[in-house]
């Protein structure tokens, strides 16, 4: 938890009016003492396997039981029910991204705040002005509970983002790994280290290291196993970057990279000390990357490392008997079927040739000028050394996607598996719903994702209304565009509207008004007068929607609003 | 229910001894006055979707939430769990025919009888020599209580067969219909009447016409809706065969073709006034059909078929407060995903462009010559007038599969509609289970399909061990070859074995016993002694098998074993 900011959420929220679906908490009112014991669990633990689909779990299983005699996956005995995924329709930077099938951006945002968006948004609303939405972890921060964020992807990718930041596009994940620093998440392991720090130290960020500024809040900061397990038992608060990008596959890691259910682990250690409780996620990050890879036997793997993950949460949910677990997938990926070419088996006994990932032999693949070092580089890292020659020719051609010769060879792989593939991207197939303790009967049957985030706040009793208010009571995420000057440009019909003002268009001068201030804009000569005084500042019509800088929004309502350039938000107050 | 069956299977338990796994039963001993009020639930509706997997559940949901601004299909609320699917590794005639992607008829006899067994298995183990494995339906007929079987496909299909028949091969449709007389079953709704008459009259059995025997076992025979109406209230036993094969898809039906809905309407009204229950299963067998052709547009139509039967279910039971019900799909077919090509949308606004199912146009299809055929042909059946030249090319080459044109076809529309296939068979990821009643808690979670009969059987107080000790009392299938003089012959240690006998192989002589009989077999000049005296019968050396005619068999055993040849079983009292 964040001390800081639990007081100045707290303090925030005198004046504001509690929307209507905060009706279950409204009794509540503002209070400064949590209550958790009320709350039917104290802990909440979210797992979400992405691009975990169904046919996954069931690939995943039948490679247990044929290849190791194990009946079930740790999840099995938990299994309650499924959920729908689909997206709103919507764009990002001016391109449709999204319709029924959605991405990790708004499946989290859904499962993390209770409200759908468009594809590519990070906890924000779909319109052109968009609103923050509150996540359970955000609402439990402010509740007093401790916090957790865990992942093989990189930690500032989709599925931790939507739980403790909010930017209009999944991409600007140096501002969400900034975001953290705020968040007061106590937790945050995964990769992507090159979100924290400059291209100077091999990162991505333009404007500085911020991994002083996480050890100035206190954190821990730790790059590998060793370091993960010598973490002092008085630590509260740590920031573990395995990876400059994503953690590395399960079948490439080093004993220097910790495995999923690892890094939970040392989580739980840490989140389990809070007299308060926690809330924590835990993403199995790359079953979805080797879903989209079409790389199989990783996939398989990168699912046997979350059910892994899974067991040692779910042991300590017993132990503890004070928290509830859910796990769910974001999605489905690569549209995965369990045969092909309409043969009545699966090649189980083929599952485990290949030793490492696809990506990981790829820059190989990508390299060979020849048949025969194609069959070589196959050979080696499978044990397939038969490749027909329209196999070989497959691979050296690439599959004509982004992948290349890594999907071709994964194309070659995958007929010999007999397993299919609908392309690289993922599907609107349900998703599996798994859950222990309290927790489970809020989400059994057939149920929206947004039902796992009514239900993860329900359970450990915190109030993803009242957060979301406070939020929206600071930011708001309007579209903009940069004109050639470098000035940030926001519509106006929008962005006033969003602010509490109003707007009429005309073919010759347009209005915008808020409060008694008016707004002129002469659309023909692109020029404007604030309660009829010119004013000076630019004036863009593109193809007939307005835009105006951010001076001229603080002049005509009298706020102090601020861009915040980095999370490309308005700062309200 | 049959009143002679009900005899005849009572008086013969007597001498038998349960099996280890009829504990829960066996206190109830051999009783004559069924006692259907002491279980949970007086009738049982079991729903089977063929080829229902996830996405066929998902698509059809999207469909009508998108087309018609339904939020949940009638099923959504009743969701509450999964099941594995898998087939036991065998073979039929020779050939390898199941893994772990099972067929109907294995799934069937799995989710009928509690048992798994090899693809293309009705109701009989995975054997040399097969035993018969009693359904739920069986035992619902031996316990009093009226039965049904309704169905979309041939009412002699695999899913219904597994039901009420036993043969080693569910191509033997004519031994299915045959069984079906002696069954006892009350209702029979379905299509396949060339299973029930002779060439002569459209039909596919060579010895004769058997609706007269069913008219004479009280049975009232309807071919269409007028006559499903027009049945009186006081019918006990109905026949309907609304096709020569399957009943037309639903696109393609015409008034008097009933909906999947108006038979389950039908059969409740006749099943429901028997005092002692009932037990049904309704199939909706063309998803699968759908699926195995690729025809999405037509497998959505089919859903909603599935849909409203359950519809029309559910609320008989919601009414009658003595019904459970119970849904699951035998296996998933087509391996169809929700996407494809990397495009995060599905274009559901075209799924009903197609007007009738892709079977109806697959014959003008094949006919085509020309280009402007195939757009013509494409153009009036779904109002795309805009195919490309590679399309029209496709769809005149054919896919290379057996569907040809059709499948060819499939895939240009699937392309179009954003959807995806793996091949024209099944897939092995796991199926949905949705319940009402009782059965609810016995099949809920992460079930094996096995699960779905002993739930059947508990939930209504049947025994299906005890039924199956009855079947096995009467009936073995042994696998058999015919030589050039047409003398069926069987493999002598499978079958001596299997008759409580014995057998030991060996170079120059192999030798079967039984009780104090013995048989030898001179392995080089293939003649036989029994007991020391030379014997006449045929012996057969296949590869090292020896096979011997049924007559050896009677002789060595002092057993009157008789060959069934329509149900190619030995009938061993």
């Amino acid at each position: 938890m964040n001390k800081g900011l639990k007081k100045v959420a707290i303090g925030g929220l005198a004046g504001l009016i509690l929307s209507a679906g905060s009706f279950a908490y409204a009794a509540q009112g503002v209070s400064k003492t949590p209550a958790p014991a009320k709350a039917p669990s104290k802990n909440l633990i979210v797992l979400i396997g992405d691009g975990m689909g169904p046919a996954q779990i069931s690939a995943t299983r039948y490679y247990e039981q044929y290849k190791k005699g194990v009946k079930h996956l740790n999840l099995d005995p938990y299994y309650v029910g499924q959920a729908t995924t689909y997206a709103d329709r919507g764009e990002d930077g001016g391109t449709v991204v999204s319709g029924v099938v959605t991405d990790s951006a708004s499946a989290g945002t859904a499962f993390a705040t209770g409200h759908k968006t468009y594809n590519a948004g990070i906890s924000v609303s779909n319109a052109d002005v968009s609103k923050p939405f509150a996540s359970v972890i955000e609402a439990a921060e402010s509740s007093g509970k401790a916090t957790g964020l865990v992942t093989t992807a990189r930690i500032t990718h989709a599925t931790p983002a939507v739980y403790a930041s909010h930017v209009r596009s999944r991409d600007n994940e140096s501002a969400i790994a900034s975001q953290y620093l705020d968040s007061g998440v106590d937790v945050l392991f995964g990769g992507g280290k090159q979100f924290f720090v400059t291209k100077d130290e091999k990162g991505k960020r333009t404007d500085k290291n911020i991994l002083p500024d996480f050890k100035a809040k206190g954190y821990t900061v730790v790059e590998n196993t060793s370091a993960l397990k010598a973490l002092p038992a008085s630590t509260t608060k740590a920031l573990g970057l395995f990876g400059s990008s994503h953690v590395a596959y399960t079948p490439d890691r080093t004993a220097e990279i910790p495995s999923l259910a690892a890094m939970t682990s040392s989580a739980l250690k840490i989140l389990s000390k809070d007299k308060n409780g926690f809330v924590m996620m835990i993403e199995g990050g790359r079953i979805d990357h080797a879903g989209h890879a079409n790389d199989f036997p990783t996939l398989v793997q990168e699912t046997l490392d979350f059910d892994a993950a899974f067991k040692t949460a779910i042991e300590f949910a017993k132990k503890d008997g004070n928290t509830s677990v859910v796990v769910t997938a974001d999605h489905e990926t690569g549209g995965l079927s369990l045969s092909r070419d309409n043969i009545y088996e699966l090649n189980i006994d083929l599952w485990d040739k290949q030793k490492h990932s696809s990506e990981s032999i790829a820059s190989k693949l990508a390299e060979a000028k020849t048949p025969e070092e194609i069959r070589s580089i196959v050979a080696e890292n499978t044990g397939f050394n038969d490749l027909t020659d329209e196999e070989v020719q497959a691979i050296l051609a690439g599959d004509g996607s982004s992948y290349k010769q890594e999907g071709a060879y994964n194309a070659v792989i995958s007929k010999r598996l007999l397993v299919g593939w609908s392309g690289h991207g993922h599907s609107a197939v349900d998703v599996g719903v798994w859950a222990y303790g309290p927790i489970a009967g809020k989400v059994k049957g057939q149920v929206d994702n947004t039902q796992i985030a009514r239900a993860s706040a329900a359970i450990v009793g915190v109030n993803l209304d009242k957060r979301t208010a406070e939020l929206q009571s600071k930011y708001i995420y309007p579209k903009f565009k940069i004109n050639r000057d470098n000035e940030v440009l926001y519509p106006v019909a929008a962005l006033i509207k969003a602010l509490g003002g109003s707007y009429s268009s005309g073919s010759a001068v347009s209005k915008a008004a808020f409060g008694k201030n008016t707004l002129n804009i002469n659309m023909s000569a692109l020029t404007a007068t604030l309660n009829g005084k010119a004013v000076s500042f630019t004036v863009d019509n593109d193809n007939g929607t307005v835009y105006l800088p951010l001076s001229a929004f603080s002049q005509l309502t009298g706020k102090n609003l601020k861009w915040d350039s980095l999370s490309e938000r308005i700062v309200l107050r």
